[in-house]
């Protein structure tokens, strides 16, 4: 069953006249099509038996067939309101629309407001949750995309290890490991690539910057690549030069955490118990208020992703859910470690698909 | 006046109790504090008089006192929710909120239906004009970032054409683009960088690929970056070896629309007028049915913010707003051609902040 009829599906069953999806990671979930549309209108209605259309700027709709729409596109030019343009296209459908199903956690006030303006006595309900069960189950295909992009991102840090020289820049590292990634057909990396070195480590959304590699220094990386519309995210931290035994206690903190959370993915266990369970080894060890985020999130065509994977959710895991284990310390004075895998719950256990070891690596200095 | 007090003063004169500020761009605007919150909570609230506070997640309180906001900050864990502390905040202030300004187009439904839950009673009402009035107007501070970002782009185009030769692939062009401008201390490009080549040139939307340029090609650049919070968008199209009439006229005709766009801002003019008298030049030529964009937008911490430059909107320029003009003709069987400027509305007339040539430049093949 298509993404498509699952949704009309779920319209039969709830009796909801039509849904209109407008997150970009959502219309490219359901139509295949990827744009970011900025300020203008793009978005896919869907009925339950009627044939659906993607509305987009007037310019991308060869581009919406490229991407294998074979359904209605309409379009609308900057000049012309694009909510007259969606209403034509339902009116040309010949239905009653009583009530639609919208994206509450991504359409605006504005558009709300729009809706209600051109769908005269029209209940808007809620689709997010429904999308949000359809999308946490990774399917095959989705699977094959995801293991790829991890594989990306492995060998990113593998090349970024590489380059780990005495003096380099951070910035000089992180270009270097995305310019592998462009020669590797990769168009997109999946957020800001994070290269931070010695006492920048200790600040978990820290920016790359001028600062040179010392010997002594724990460098962080954090990045993660799109492949074929998925993303993946991976983060390491490597030593430059021996490291100090407060540093090793830290990193070994952190590994032993990281790694008890993924030994215990498999179908039941909760999204809390698994945060539990990480940060438990992280607290015992004294460093827990330096433990300052969830472990993780779920992971896909959206790198932050439902579920959140926090101590007090009680998400349960199932088949085919694919979400970030990540825990962190993070002391100025010492130093920052973050590891984080991306992990697959299968019909048993977990299938990890980031493979770049977790064996403290030390670059010679 | 900082825009705090700015906003403060708009509070009294209409009577609002509070102002919620959640566009990323907006918080920066009037908290100098920058971050990407993904689907966490980050605002701004504005009082009357009482102290406004800064809602984020609690790792991100020393980056907020770090990019220089003094009053209250307010954290939230991922374990906790975020609005339930906006709210211990406001009662902190023991003010009566019967209405709270918001950016309805930005700010979610489910949002929306939150605030309407914890504030019981409350009416929601329309900043977003009041915030777009006031970011269109540029001040000294920055246009001297604006300027720079603008200088950069410059540059950057300068690289890429430098970097054209037979055989090399429009994303080895782009990454040596990026990896110059990461040395000049560039954290950040404005937009994902356009490098398109031969009959790419001629999709307005295209992604840069392995395509190896070749004798004959036009090579457009679109591209941008940002500087202390503002961005600059600049397009240029060149040629690698002669180009034929049938390229030249397609160029000739872009360029001379473009200038006589640019020569028309001052204040007092309209943006419907420069969009048509741009269009008439390329609709004249012949060319009507392959200018399939507006004219441009307006430019500064978005890349693309209020207002649109289409030939249907009656907006008045004003001293100190700055926009893009970028018409474009996009031919598939000949070439696509885009020469984009950003410039700024002086007292009597225009100041373009991009100064790459747009004469036509023939790179050696």
């Amino acid at each position: 069953m298509t993404k498509l009829n699952e949704i009309q599906s779920y319209l039969k069953e709830q009796k909801l006249d039509a849904a209109f999806i407008t997150t970009p990671d959502n219309v490219f979930y359901v139509s295949g099509f990827r744009s970011e549309p900025h300020e203008r209108l793009l978005g896919v209605m869907i009925f339950q038996d009627a044939e659906p259309f993607v509305i987009c700027p007037l310019m991308e709709i060869p581009d919406v067939k490229a991407a294998g729409w074979t359904f209605d596109t309409v379009g609308h030019e900057d000049t012309e309101d694009a909510w007259d343009v969606v209403l034509n296209a339902v009116k040309a459908r010949d239905l009653t629309i009583n009530e639609i199903a919208i994206e509450k956690s991504h359409l605006t006030v504005e558009r709300l407001e729009r809706m209600e303006e051109i769908f005269e006595d029209v209940t808007l309900s809620r689709l997010d949750d429904q999308l949000n069960q359809m999308r946490v189950i990774k399917d095959e295909d989705e699977l094959i995309h995801l293991r790829k992009a991890a594989e990306l991102a492995d060998y990113a840090i593998e090349v970024g290890c590489r380059e780990i020289a005495e003096g380099k820049t951070e910035l000089e590292i992180l270009m270097a490991i995305e310019f592998e990634m462009k020669k590797k057909g990769v168009q997109k990396m999946s957020f800001d690539t994070m290269v931070l070195s010695g006492p920048k480590t200790a600040s978990p959304h820290g920016v790359p910057g001028d600062r040179k590699i010392q010997k002594g220094d724990f460098i962080l990386f954090d990045l993660g690549v799109v492949y074929n519309g998925y993303c993946s995210d991976i983060t390491r931290t490597v030593a430059f030069g021996e490291p100090t035994d407060a540093q090793r206690e830290i990193y070994e903190t952190v590994r032993l955490a990281e790694e008890t959370a993924v030994d215990m993915v498999r179908p039941g266990v909760t999204a809390m118990a698994l945060d539990k369970a990480a940060r438990d080894v992280i607290t015992n060890a004294g460093y827990g208020e330096y433990f300052t985020h969830r472990l993780g999130h779920g992971l896909g065509i959206s790198v932050h992703e439902y579920p959140s994977i926090t101590g007090t959710n009680p998400f349960v895991l199932e088949e085919g859910m694919v979400f970030t284990i990540e825990p962190g310390i993070y002391k100025a004075d010492v130093t920052g470690v973050r590891i984080e895998d991306d992990v697959v719950v299968t019909k048993d256990g977990v299938e990890v698909l980031t493979k770049f070891p977790k064996e403290l690596q030390i670059i010679e200095a």
